[in-house]
């Protein structure tokens, strides 16, 4: 094979260092004489990988006691249930910035009272609402955000006022981006599949008394987040594999990358790269508002169908694969989370350039 | 490392090919140039992936086209209070045979109501109660039960009557160890993690026009098995990686083994080696009913716990691993599943009857 580049939105690429490792162990993991696949969660050899993965996620994050780690099943979708299921008694106030939003808004709606903070539908998602305490309902228990948007391309840089409320966030797409201050918020979700592992594994950080402001008629163990504190997420079989390869990933941030700060600056450092070429082209350009641009999705567009389509062939030939925009928006999106390396954006706004003159 | 056997109850022990496919194929899938792990699960590789597991399962058992294969997450936990989300109308006939149906039992009753149509408690599980349509209660919806018993080493050998019902069975630990004829059953679900791969993938077998007698309460489209039909399981990100993993279980199932009569052949000779043992064995015993025996979970004691300890340390210094029982029974237990080969059981009696002689 020739090298490729892959900028899909997940699931998404993967560190290299940590496929090697994998492949690796994939028969004998730490001299075991197994695979991690085939431990029994209740081993020994297991319940070491549980404890070093969410060891490293709390020197990452410098993530307090107060806080829980939990690993969950179901994907960022399933959380868009479990979050109402847990806490939604007298309402939520949520802010609409996209699909994953307005996702979460109807599985909220079957389970309690919306009321909508905010919303950028008005301008297709290309901005992040700005609302204040007064645009929150007085009654609501907590405000909810899905803090990068995977699809439009946009980013809280600040979080919302939550006076009284608790704050709820989705960071599937960027956590472990940046340096992350886990006690502003009461819990986060993340679906590991963009920046931590495989599909298949959801990370939630909990603050610990938030359970105390738990609904009465969760409907399963299974949908109650209790059930994952009181058993260290191990009330049944948790997805071993995929929490290994978190750890694997979250042990190359520490180790091979150097730990948050670091990854940042290497995520910024690549977003300019792409940025600063699309805000001078003159065929391609990107809708977002310049203050509410993603660093790791980045959609943008020629202004003509047909010139995307070959361009995302063309792309495609060269090597730089899954650049085809969401279904629901089109033209283009380059996702260039943690694992995509510099040297990938460098290429690919080379390739672009080179486009951009051929088809001028 | 020295050769181990591993004895797991879930997640299990995986056949040695499929693992060295994977770790081939851990950076550079089929010439992708990526690993599964880093593909859109909206791209033609994985959907090629998601295709042939669903072709290779439906050769496998003859599925007819009247039944939908769904890959979910969440485990058999979840599923306990899926089937009574979605199909509890009037209430479930459910036949208790240990700890997976004291589980189903008391998600189910949060749910809707619940009649017991059997119960083996009385003699610690160690049988399956035969019942007749008349233990049924004339107004539920479904019959549910548990076909092969982990903990306690039990098997259903015919399946209840269920006339003017439907029948959905929890199969986590026999599915695919023998031939199976789905349209004998209207629902169908096993956790991967002990014949068909890793953990966190959830296969479900499930007749369509079962979809028609559904709940209209169903609180999240991630819990309504219509979003998993609709959708051909991905209405959000499934765990690729471990569809991935059930697909080369099951090819190799079909190549290797050469289709599920085979399969069942090897088992029933595994299973009879270590049941002639123990029968013939003056401290060792299986207390099981002999006619509702398991082929894959196998418990066995001595009837002195200190003696049990002993035996399960020098197991697993001489390589058996994970031969404890399970917490809440004690005593041993022999888990050879698909991927146990017969030697791992032939080298486990030998070990045995070396045991007993020098412990008489």
């Amino acid at each position: 094979m020739s090298k490729i580049y892959n900028f899909s939105a997940g699931p998404a690429c993967m560190p290299e260092a940590v496929l090697k490792k994998a492949a690796d162990e994939m028969l004998d993991a730490n001299g075991s004489g197994m695979s991690v696949m085939e431990m029994s969660h209740r081993s020994s050899s297991f319940e070491k990988i549980l404890k070093d993965t969410k060891d490293t996620m709390r020197r990452l994050a410098n993530i307090p006691d107060d806080y829980e780690i939990l690993f969950i099943q179901g994907g960022g979708n399933l959380q868009f249930s479990m979050v109402p299921m847990n806490f939604n008694k007298n309402g939520a106030d949520i802010i609409n910035t996209g699909q994953w939003t307005k996702k979460a808004i109807k599985e909220t709606e079957k389970l309690g009272r919306v009321h909508i903070a905010g919303d950028s539908s008005d301008k297709t998602f290309t901005y992040i609402p700005k609302i204040t305490q007064e645009d929150l309902d007085p009654d609501t228990d907590y405000v909810y955000i899905c803090e990068n948007n995977t699809i439009y391309g946009t980013k809280y840089k600040e979080l919302p006022p939550h006076e009284g409320k608790k704050l709820i966030a989705d960071l599937s797409s960027c956590i472990f981006t940046e340096p992350l201050d886990v006690t502003k918020y009461d819990m986060i979700f993340a679906g590991a599949q963009k920046n931590l592992g495989p599909a298949g594994v959801t990370v939630v950080f909990i603050k610990k008394d938030l359970l105390d402001s738990q609904r009465n008629d969760i409907p399963s163990a299974m949908l109650d987040y209790k059930t994952y504190v009181n058993n260290d997420s191990m009330y049944n079989t948790p997805p071993t594999y995929g929490i290994y390869m978190v750890g694997l990933v979250c042990k190359w941030l520490e180790d091979e990358i150097g730990g948050l700060e670091e990854m940042e600056k290497i995520n910024h450092k690549k977003a300019a790269i792409l940025y600063d070429y699309l805000d001078s082209s003159k065929m391609f350009s990107n809708p977002v508002a310049v203050e509410d641009r993603s660093y790791v999705n980045i959609p943008f567009v020629t202004g003509n169908p047909d010139l995307d389509k070959k361009f995302i062939a063309q792309a495609k030939e060269a090597g730089f694969e899954n650049l085809k925009g969401h279904r629901t928006v089109g033209g283009m999106r380059a996702s260039i989370y943690n694992a995509m390396p510099v040297e990938g954006v460098e290429k690919l706004v080379a390739f672009m350039k080179k486009f951009e003159e051929e088809n001028a």
